[in-house]
């Protein structure tokens, strides 16, 4: 049966103009980085349930992490956050990466789990805090050194929750000046990802509070800012895509953190809350791919596609595993667009085909041609299912409960 | 200066046909419970602050209290939860409230904090859990009998993450049968306040999750059931007051949970993100106080006022000080509606000036009005400051940190 | 390529233990009623764009419904608008209906563009308004009687722009003393849906604006009145489906104004914002099918499925036909769910299974499907490229600009 | 009682540290252009109810707002709109105003309500339609220097409703290329006042969707183009105050449009919705113009205040003139703002006392203030009685129903 629906596929999408030898080339182009943190315990402000076999240290992250890519070739690298996962010695940390077959990913600096930053930390009033943030974001620079990572990534929960609380301006400047003095210590081929979000956890203003303050921000400090977006840092309504469109526009979209929402920031399994909709980002990079400026096609070519969630009631690898598959049917879907017939029904005016050309794709069954490009690739076709049957699972419960957590 | 603004403020109110000495007799009549949680440690799911001289046990929560409610006049009871606030003994607890100069509130069962409500208490697919859940709420029945206490708010955080991961009609049939079995053990005179929220920590659906499905419930279950409002429980846009007018209007209106929200459930100070909201939610309630139909009179005369806040980064004790004060002032100003006047300009389709008979009153400053009625009471003229001028705040810094929590 | 897509689908799908006739058994039941208003113009606030060849007569949208049904065997019914389709003889309007295949479907009463009703219709605190507006709605159940219509659709624009403006409490029992007055004069057979929306044309109360309101007023009203959810009437953020599961199960489920919306009440074609919430509406409807309360099924069995939408940009029967088809789509895919599945994962509490099981049936493309189940029906395998490549859009283009418009 | 008021006032004031005479200079400062087509009719796209008495053509518009401006001393220019408030002869227009006390204000061109721009104007796939939108552009241009106006005011409707119907980056472009060309023809002491709305018209994308977009095209264009904030143009939770103290911080805020929202751009009477916002926006504003940095505190001093609102229940004249007296309320209660107190609570990290010290201005009653300016200034003390009690609104009864309307 597989055989025959991935040459019925193929046929059909050959009669779309939809060559399938470059959609996998495409496809084998994706890599989606999962986050340290994603295989710990985490929770809501209500509870966090711990699970049995959560890793302990950033060692049996990664080990957990490997399953993942393992199985899906997708996820070759691994964010990590400091302090969580501060180590010792980061190069046998990376040698550990390495001998599963990862790397470690982007540095996430954290300023919001220590009294000192309540108030604020590179936006505080207290000079001694900033600089407290400040060489917290120098030692990450540093780490990354170490590390061989390219990206540091950086969100901030800095706010307040009452007008008057703080000095909007001030902070303003006290966040540019923090960020200005670690810009110049980044290593030439390093990126600084400026994250935004609209609330949480401050409730009256949040210093980065939409993309605009990122990338105006990142516009500042140089060529090597750029943006990143959370698919959950938004208010209702955003239309995420035409950000994502706009920041490649600008050459400014850095990278993802891709989790699900439907409310506030969820931070739920990737695709499963509106799936269209990171279908549609897909379409707006896909889009932009093709473009004859060469800085457009490189600023596509280094979005860095992270996983940021923080699901709290699955099982952690296999979330993990859902998650990369999820942005992998998605961007696979979206390779299936005729952009060449979206653009002929937009310019004659037609909107009724030029909605039909993107949405059609969308409601193809790629199934078969993630089966087919698994096989060629020599990778577990299917991989939630390879992974259950493994015995990981409950070998790590020798962890017990308690692991690592934030 | 005091004198002459009250006696200024009188002569304009007179001249409104406001009488002060009636509006006094309302102000009197407001009681606004605070509760227990409210003066432990909270904060969001990034970070708990802890603070110096948070209470250690139920027993220290009541001496907080008592001082809000010595400088206010405001806050005669308190709300526990349990089992936050467990006792051996609660004639114990009880009569330390009461030497106090407060009384044992609302009782709040606590279903969200166990390993095995992860995917539902009462809603739970797994009836020995739904049994768990039920005693507890009958424990709760228990405990209300013996502190005296009218009223059980009832908040659940059952709901799921995604679709398929319960189902939603029997998870309905599992509450109202658990809420059936609790409804049978409640006294002739207790209530069971039923709270509603959109969302969080349920992502997807809530089984709770609006008004109607609380007021339908508590259709179903009796009289003794009613709807408890929560103002940072709605999605954005909602108009609390017309829920509040509609819900007395069916005499199902328990009472509120008070707080502050400009994005989800914030859970800031009462009345510092949109004093106006609150201010008409107050005019609501004024405006059916004065319904000839004595049901409906009955029901406004018995809503219980309750805050309910989760400030994380303020100082506990002034923190509800200063809630308690603005549900103060915003129902002051709303004592000073002229309805007469509202609804003549309402029934001659005179929309300008129908609304600027309520804001009118919103714009009146009640200061000199809550100073006399303070003097006259022998309250603090200045609850906030005289609280600060006191030693109570650095006394009760030897509790050290690490206090009571959730 | 059709009959082996469709041969390995239904392999697919058997494999999985779905049967793919008892799925086509229930395609043939979906009807889905199209509003003789979305064939004419109409518009946003800001413009309204006229398109040559709208319908000038109430005859003539007759005709370009039955283009739609004779190329889908969809929508068999049009609802009609009074004052915007009243006739000398209903009579007449029935005939020439039947004639093309189709029948007359709900009475929507218009009780928002008279001047008397700037204030309110129902609701205005002037009796003879509220006398005329009632008045109306006996005008529309006579309507009904003439023309065999079981239901009576009941949108209200209701509501005020500030408060104080209107007596929200009064205002409810005038809404509840006229709708009592027109229930009243329901044939045994007909049905009052009642319609609620969050805001628009009111902007700071809507007198019916929620479901809440609304079952609770049919609840009141009696058994012939339910509810009627019109997908574009909710707060942002609101699940749908889960109010869409509680009134089936409550049984006052009356029926559906599908659209689509990103922002507000959008009125955009059904489908094309969010695919898979109207694949999770259906999910929930076909949960509630086999329930084995014979109410529940009576109800689900009685959903009047419609279409509301207010397409301004498009060609008017493209549009109209691209929504049944949409509808059509998410319906089949629904009908892929394999609800055993669900179940047994959620009550294993397995939400990563029980959430795939849901989400994968939506993942297939229904095409091969659809396409068979036309031929079987002897309908057009292609009705979008077929009505294109009709002459009937340049025909109609005679009757010019300025046809019918609300 | 008024002299005894504003001396008590006077007293609180001073002991405050507030000065009043300051106040009442600043107070003076304050100028608040009404729209010319907020004198007409206007309506939701439900209906738009024709009041009686609304002016027939551009020169009664003027004279509608000459009352405003008479009475309050607070409207001294009216914008208008091209072609709504074409003219011959823009000389003989602006003498008419003049000779009225009044100054032709912005010039606001109207891209949306012509066939032609139903896919998009400026960012219109068909490059005559673009040349056709950019002309109307430079039109508006020539208008303004006839007229003398320093501010056009850009909104544009454009965007998409659904996924393909518009290249996004393409339509960012041509956004660009036209304003361009409209920027260098714009005189030496003009403005372009660029306007981002979230949606509506359009509802999927709009091209100007936020502050960011309308920033960096400003940035883009050169010094004379600024960002105008409309306070309806936002998503729900939006933080406005923030933005505006943003802009001011980075030199780009132009000007606001004022108006009162609950849901989306509800547009109805400023101030009437939530007070405390308008008030906040006043405070961040008044906060940045004592900056030490001049450019800022130019910034300030040029910002253009102006109303845009679309009520359609309400009484022309009166509804505007209850705008500008909302707008001069919470202006001067942020001017009682005592932003040292503010400060050194901030810099303390006292919360609590940093935002009473923002709310507790705001509770003050302006009333006696505002009375005691008035008559200082030979104003009307009770401008909306001496408009209501004058013949005004009746004389113009004679114009009849159906006059200008959008």
């Amino acid at each position: 049966m597989t055989d025959r629906a991935y040459s019925l596929f193929e046929e059909q999408q050959g009669a779309r103009g939809i060559n399938l030898n470059e959609v996998k080339a495409k496809l084998k182009g994706l890599s989606i980085e999962t986050p340290s943190w994603g295989y710990g315990d985490s929770g809501t402000r209500f509870k966090v349930f711990q699970k049995e076999g959560v890793p302990r240290n950033p060692f049996e992250k990664f080990e957990d992490a490997a399953q993942v890519h393992k199985l899906t070739g997708l996820a070759p690298s691994v964010a990590i956050h400091i302090p969580w996962d501060k180590v010792e010695d980061y190069g046998k940390l990376k040698s550990h990466a390495e001998s599963l077959g990862l790397a470690i990913g982007a540095i996430n600096p954290n300023l919001f789990q220590e009294d000192d930053y309540m108030l604020g930390s590179v936006t505080n009033a207290d000079a001694a805090i900033r600089r407290k943030a400040t060489d917290h974001l120098l030692e990450c620079v540093d780490i990354a050194k170490e590390t061989g990572s390219r990206d540091i990534s950086l969100w901030f929960a800095d706010g307040t929750n009452y007008p008057g609380q703080g000095n909007i301006r001030k902070r303003k400047a006290w966040m540019q000046e923090s960020l200005g003095e670690m810009y110049k210590a980044l290593a030439p081929n390093m990126r600084m990802l400026i994250e935004y979000k609209c609330f949480e956890p401050a409730f009256y203003h949040t210093d980065l509070a939409d993309w605009g303050m990122a990338y105006n921000l990142a516009q500042k400090l140089g060529p090597q800012a750029e943006v990143l977006v959370d698919t959950g840092h938004h208010l209702q309504g955003a239309n995420i895509e035409h950000i994502v469109a706009y920041l490649i526009d600008e050459k400014r979209l850095g990278g993802f953190h891709f989790n699900s929402r439907k409310y506030a920031d969820d931070d739920l399994i990737v695709g499963t809350v509106n799936p269209y909709e990171l279908f549609l980002i897909f379409y707006q990079i896909l889009s932009a791919a093709s473009d004859r400026d060469e800085a457009i096609q490189s600023c596509v070519n280094n979005i860095a596609y992270m996983i940021d969630q923080s699901h709290n009631i699955e099982a952690k690898i296999p979330a993990m595993l859902r998650s990369v598959l999820n942005v992998q049917t998605q961007f696979a879907k979206a390779l299936l667009v005729n952009h060449e017939e979206v653009e002929a029904a937009a310019n004659r005016g037609d909107v009724l085909a030029a909605e039909h050309a993107v949405r059609s794709a969308f409601e193809f069954d790629v199934a078969p041609l993630l089966r087919s490009y698994r096989e060629e690739q020599g990778l577990s076709v299917d991989p939630m299912g390879d992974y259950l049957a493994s015995s990981y699972g409950k070998d790590i419960a020798v962890r017990g409960k308690g692991g690592a957590s934030w």
